[in-house]
């Protein structure tokens, strides 16, 4: 076995989730992460847990819609819901066998489906979760690679000092939350937004391997200014591309893209929540170079800053609530971030560096 | 797909499991049977259950036994226990990654990890329970076919009229059930046994797909008689060939085997209960034309009787314990059965054709 997969399996196991003696493991996976389950169940077994794996399809999972009426979809899956609630650790690996096979799912379908197992997904968030993905051919392309260079990119991005990243995160962390607002300058941007009595979290790759961001919700109607996303992004099945926003009392009042417009809009109009941002946030994964259309990734590249429009995380104390959560990333190598009357960042450093 | 695959699923469904509204049902699958899965979750969908698969790995296996210590493999798994005791129906899916990656584990972790789960194992038994496989290259292999070839093999055993073939079975079984013995002769063979007291099972698709024998477990002290085996069957990586058992008062009192005679003796040795039979039983497929070194296919097999040394089934009201259940196959073409007076099979035919 490739040692990267079996140091992988390491990171999660022992950073990650913490698995510990006598801890129920479930795994989450595709049969295209087979060779990381294999790495997985060592590791967990060393470390006295117990571990089963839930086999997940996107095919398996079109076929379920296909053939289900409402009423079926209404009903709780009672055996995944006890399996779920007698757990204690959760890993999702997300290796799609083919994230295209439920494109033309009547969206009712899948809507009503995420509302009969809300109750289940309450209860794995509730758990020690960690969600990341085992190298494999439909995420190199869609990352435009080769597999082994897709494989070099992953490892780049979760084989590093987690000690030491989690150390650094927590330092600008701090730093951010001696201040009340924060601001985001550079090409075409000046953005500014109050943070008063909310968290920053330092997420350092306890919930999504690879991680490195450090975010938080800003207060709803204050955002006030210009920001230009120079990062492409992928929004169920379109790339978006050049996005640039305007706000006023926390609104977007203004915004245009390069690429894919109508759906930047229909994004916007989602809702009320969708108008306003929902998150601010540094990414610090400096094992990131390049975006790969993943967000998994995207959102943590290394000298980038992203916001998402719509539903804020209340563990930040955010209260903004949407539909969507929509992230948009812009590199920060010609820009600062400001926080009060402290330079958290200018083009390409930190503060501390 | 396959429109065989479909079929598969479709006979899994309606008549071995009878999946109706509501039903809660678990999948355990390889990787290697995604697509049987695949067809599984339509078929479930329509008749209106939930379903989750677990996925199985023998490598995946290999992996924690490596990794687990004695005081982790007596640790319940109590979220597959949770799972298990809340499903209706649960499918096995037996198409190995690699029928050999437990083949070096120490006998003493498999043999304690199956006595921790012993009570997971009885709840799965007492749902609807099916096993069966999904055509793969390693079976191929083992069979010593192409997957093509193997695939017709399967559907061949599969695919058939159930309904029809159980009314068959039941007048079998009702018939043998009419006497109080059965014998089994042919070349080289004349063995008899006591069946007073004992239920004959007409094992018709419901648990097993392929199913297609009837069998029972003889009256342990009263087995008389020689009996030779003349297909090969595999035991722990071994295939013994052309086994000759003698039997008094129930015991083996003289053995020989073709191929492998010290494995033959082995399982004879194992302990009180392997030198007697724990069961007797007529293969009734002729949708399987030739053996394939697995049993669910073997013991099945058109034209042939099968005994077994060892375990009898408490269905059956089979008393005889032991720690194994080896089966043993004879073809028929021949021979007879015979229960009291009456002729139920004679050379390629039952009383009824």
């Amino acid at each position: 076995m490739d040692p990267r997969v079996i140091e992988h399996a390491k990171v999660i196991v022992d950073w990650s989730t913490e698995v510990k003696n006598g801890d129920m493991v479930i795994i989450n996976a595709t049969p295209e992460s087979h060779e990381l389950v294999v790495a997985l169940y060592k590791e967990v077994a060393r470390a006295g847990g117990r571990v089963v794996t839930l086999m997940y399809s996107e095919e398996a999972a079109r076929a379920f819609y296909d053939g289900a009426s409402e009423k079926t979809l209404s009903l709780v899956p009672e055996h995944l819901k006890a399996i779920t609630e007698a757990c204690d650790v959760y890993i999702s690996l997300r290796s799609p066998v083919n994230n295209m096979a439920l494109a033309n799912v009547d969206s009712a379908k899948l809507t009503l489906d995420s509302r009969t197992q809300q109750d289940i997904q309450a209860t794995r968030l509730s758990k020690r979760w960690c969600l990341t993905v085992h190298p494999c051919q439909t995420l190199a392309q869609q990352a435009g690679m080769s597999l082994e260079e897709y494989r070099e990119f992953v490892y780049g991005a979760t084989l590093i000092d987690w000690k030491e990243e989690s150390k650094q995160m927590y330092l600008i962390k701090e730093h951010l939350e001696r201040h009340k607002d924060v601001r985001f300058t550079g090409p075409e941007t000046d953005l500014y937004a109050s943070t008063e009595g909310r968290i920053w979290i330092a997420s350092d790759g306890k919930h999504n391997m690879p991680s490195g961001e450090v975010f938080t919700a800003p207060v709803e109607d204050s955002v006030e200014g210009s920001i230009y996303f120079d990062i492409p992004f992928l929004q169920q099945g379109k790339v978006i591309q050049g996005v640039r926003l305007t706000f006023e009392k926390g609104e977007v009042v203004d915004f245009s893209a390069e690429k894919e417009e109508a759906k930047l809009k229909q994004i916007i109009d989602t809702d009320e929540g969708s108008r306003r941002l929902g998150e601010m946030a540094i990414g610090t994964n400096r094992g990131i170079q390049q975006y790969t259309l993943n967000m998994l990734f995207d959102e943590k590249i290394g000298d980038t800053i992203h916001c998402a429009l719509g539903r804020a995380y209340k563990d930040c104390n955010g209260v903004n609530d949407s539909a969507v959560h929509v992230d948009m990333i812009k590199s920060m190598k010609q820009g600062e971030v400001i926080a009060g009357d402290e330079k958290i960042y200018s083009k390409g450093k930190f503060f501390y560096e």
